[in-house]
């Protein structure tokens, strides 16, 4: 297991393609979990779509009634617990595919079975788990998480809900009110973050919802999408929570509001996986139907480039969720057999990868809403009725990129954690770093190297683009020590560096991987999709690496970075990205479909 | 006026900037002008914005007839029939100002005084105009549109919809359905286009609106956004129009819908600035009053960086809007001097300045787009609320990149206009291409320029900028020639960059123009700006310029072309854009509101 790398790791150590999982690798069992997960959400949600967006909130709770039936809601908790046990990558896998229905389902199914059933498994007493859990991994019971304050957003442990302590010492009183609760208007249950006295830090109650204990709601939002998520403020008067069932304890809830996030974000990327396949379905179903000119609009260059971007950012999106997913999961599993509690083991997984966690949310949301948006330019006039599916799914979109932190908290998170790791010593940045400072001060090889294998350049690229990171990065770090996270602007260049370096590794092992088992005549475009996602990356690693070298450096040391990040993300055969989107584009209106 | 350039000339001759007008030039009839329409806009628009919301047709009517007293809608219609006969930098002036309330009313206000009504103006005759034009000037009369069928969007010429000659040859009946009909529910007037026998071009007709005479609307459209603009199918069921309502001649009426969209691009560009302004003020006072993290969320470098970039873009976008308004105001005055009619001059100033009419409609629908994503971001979870202004913003934007033309079929003719001139002569594009391609031969200068004078170096990039444009088209050209059409990826590749030359180089001489009033030290922010728009400009492109050469030129040619790009995309000094951007924003921080 020592091959196994931790998070973050990626960043400084070399991937082999078979040390990775990806779709490919689906289990038996796995494809029977997705087939089931698809014909549920065909028959039950997509067929009845319209009303999901008439704010048909009974329905949707009644949809959460048959996901649970299904077992769907039970994939992640243990058995124990009257729940499926299942791993890590299957519990991705059903929030991949169960968001290619409506955004509304996706989200009361997130904050159901993710934030509002995970703090209880990961952090309940054993009577708390025993006396809650069962019940919402059937479906009997709704879980909701109330975290979010109208003056708590962002800054998450500033809230002003209080809870008190009775002077008999048996139950605390909640007051205080809480903003954009998902599945407030159904749930049986809330996750609510209180803070005792003057305490630092905010601590997790779990309160039964109960009208007479001091707990009402407001009114439906009007949101611009995900019409039939119910989403209320619910407000807290005194209610009494009795001590036990306080969630871990006194002031540890900010971190298990993080902790609970690190889950929720590496499953709302993967929520936003088939949604994307769906609307490119839809836009090459679309494309292929609709004549202009004599002809389907599918034969004209500017959609198919369209179609190409738009199915490669999906492929690239399941490449790095499936990889974390598995990754998270081997770590978990090692933990157990080094004796963890599964709580414990589960827990110190998913944060081992937070890095990659908040990557993913990052990438993935913004891949759905581009995705949407040109499958809205595709559908043409169409594509702006609400009698085509495109506007819901941009709409739906556009909140993916805001809850479970903004992905601009993300964006910095994920460096300052990767700062944080190698401060630990968790992650060797120092040693890496200073190589590339060296190497820079070198003579670079005038050699034009022949590159015969598949991948090759890719790979040697990959290994460039990391050190053109670790070069900004390093640099910064010296730089501005403590005092980095001031800059902000120059955190968000670096952020964009990270995310695209570790989803184009992963589309590039992943390819790499399929090519060994199918060849590369049969995985063609998915090599394509490779190269293209590659290049963009390339030329978004170079913008932001030079905004974040310009704003720091000066003179000589400008012109030697500048001059490192040239070689960094030099190509010797630059590909040809327009018959790269053409070939990928081809099979996609041929399949009628997307293939991959 | 031999320096007055031609349309499409900005790319091979060197402007002064003495010889653009910008937003700074406004007379004070203009700046009236502006406050009246700002004033009408704040008290009778925004303060019920609600009402568009609600789709309350009725209250977008009645708004319009209030434009309509307040001399609005006469602005562009010569003094002869009612109208205010101005210039058309203030036609644009009014379009962009009435953009600050809501996409719904811009979009009938631009649905009734441009497409409804400037296809009378332009090619009415004597007769119809007496009859129709002064009542659409008040706002006694509504216009309407109707192009686009089921079967006919970008491809408009393809329209079913019949015109057939009664036997008597006094009257022609109409019969076809028309969609997506702004305004269809409350106009008079119906600018219709329909195919007379086998024509090979459809033919324009003014129809009234007469429900007995075979007339009837479909429903309401649901749309993603302009809530209470009120759209609707149009059905024409033997209409009968008098023979003497055709517009222009028989199979005219491709070039009258080709030509009242020119006008249409410039406009509809126009009306997103001042959206853009609207948004960016209220995502700065958000930002002001937004604490987390104990501070107001503007003095984080992630919001800033936002509130900079949307400030650049909306200035970029006045720069060239006035700048190309002024142009095609200048060109109709030339030609009324020798001698053309109000109608010849209007058409064919218009006309001449298409390319850049198309740039700016791509250029700026898609800055109010981005804009308004911004301003959701930085107000966070609210941002997704339908109690917040930015959640409309960015609905309502949505549509300015479909109609008027796509933005791809935009992005297609501006550069497909472009080699049609040099074809014809009007622009000599190929002399300097071959200067260029001459220059990639010799070998580069590597005395290090001394740019000490305000934007030397950026009036060298734009030189440059357009040598890369002129390389990469040119070859294209040679290489395709008349096949180049079938290129869509290429020609998208080169639009783009075609459109960053334009709007960088007009933002930067409005700003040089403006320091030579005020100096440098009032202008600080807007050479910022300028500054920062054309870093960004470099970068797309570098971006498409690399994959346009790459897509058709292999080897040495490649080689030689990517030398020259990277020649031509250098900067001496490259600008510190995170300096930049804390610049911009500081001030808009400090003002509270857009302030340029």
């Amino acid at each position: 297991m020592a091959d196994i790398l931790r998070g973050g790791q990626f960043l400084v150590k070399e991937t082999k393609c078979d040390a990775i999982f990806t779709p490919e690798d689906f289990s038996e069992e796995q494809i029977m979990m997705r087939d089931s997960v698809k014909e549920f959400v065909d028959k039950e949600l997509w067929a009845n779509k319209e009303r999901f967006e008439k704010k048909d909130y009974a329905f949707t709770e009644e949809c959460m009634r048959k996901a649970g039936e299904l077992g769907f809601l039970s994939v992640a908790v243990p058995e124990a617990y009257g729940g499926m046990g299942m791993g890590f990558v299957n519990t991705v896998l059903v929030c991949d595919y169960i968001s290619g229905a409506t955004g509304s389902f996706s989200t009361a199914f997130g904050a159901h079975t993710g934030i509002g059933t995970m703090p209880i498994t990961l952090y309940g007493t054993e009577e708390q788990k025993q006396k809650y859990v069962p019940k919402l991994a059937s479906g009997e019971w709704f879980g909701a998480y109330c975290l979010t304050e109208p003056g708590a957003g962002s800054d998450a442990n500033s809230g002003k809900t209080k809870a008190v302590l009775s002077e008999d010492g048996t139950h605390y009183k909640i007051t205080g009110g809480k903003m954009w609760i998902s599945n407030a208007g159904f749930c049986n249950l809330f996750i609510v973050f209180a803070r005792i006295e003057d305490d630092k830090n905010i601590t997790g109650f779990i309160v039964e919802n109960d009208p007479s204990n001091g707990i009402s709601l407001g009114d439906e939002e009007h949101k611009l999408g995900i019409r039939s998520s119910s989403t209320r403020q619910v407000f807290f008067n005194e209610t009494k929570v009795p001590v036990e069932n306080m969630l871990a304890g006194r002031g540890e809830g900010f971190k298990i509001a993080m902790n609970a996030l690190n889950v929720g974000r590496i499953k709302l990327g993967a929520a936003c996986l088939d949604a994307q396949r769906r609307n490119i379905t839809e836009s090459v179903k679309y494309a292929n139907e609709r004549i202009q000119f004599k002809t389907p609009i599918s034969s004209f260059g500017a959609i198919q480039a369209k179609l190409a971007e738009m199915a490669t950012s999906a492929y690239a999106g399941e490449s790095a969720t499936y990889r974390a997913a598995a990754d998270i999961q081997k770590r978990i599993e090692i933990r157990q057999e080094e004796g963890n509690t599964h709580q414990e083991a589960e827990l110190k997984g998913v944060e081992e990868f937070a890095i990659e966690c908040s990557i993913l949310k990052v990438a993935v949301s913004e891949d759905i809403q581009n995705c949407s948006d040109e499958g809205i330019q595709i559908f043409g006039g169409m594509g702006f009725s609400e009698d085509t599916p495109m506007e819901s799914a941009w709409r739906d979109a556009r909140i993916a990129r805001i809850y479970e932190g903004t992905n601009e908290i993300n964006r910095m998170l994920s460096v300052g954690m990767l700062i944080k790791k190698a401060m630990k010593g968790h992650v060797d940045l120092l040693g890496p770093a200073m190589a590339v400072a060296e190497e820079l001060m070198g003579i670079p090889s005038f050699d034009t190297p022949d590159y015969t294998e598949l991948f090759a350049e890719e790979k040697e690229m990959i290994a460039k683009l990391k050190k053109s990171f670790l070069m900004v990065a390093g640099a910064a770090v010296q730089k501005f020590g403590q005092e980095l996270d001031k800059h902000q602007q120059l955190l968000m260049a670096a952020a964009d560096m990270l995310i695209e370096i570790y989803m184009a590794e992963s589309t590039i092992l992943r390819t790499e991987k399929l090519v060994k088992k199918v060849g590369e005549e049969k995985a063609q475009e998915q090599i394509a999709m490779a190269q293209l996602y590659l290049y963009n990356a390339v030329d978004i690693i170079t913008k932001r690496g030079k905004e974040g070298i310009v704003s720091f450096a000066e003179g000589d040391e400008q012109r030697m970075m500048l001059m490192g990040l040239r070689r960094f993300t030099k190509y010797v055969n630059m590909p040809n990205v327009v018959a790269l989107r053409d070939k990928i584009a081809a099979k996609l209106i041929s399949e009628n479909q997307y293939c991959y």
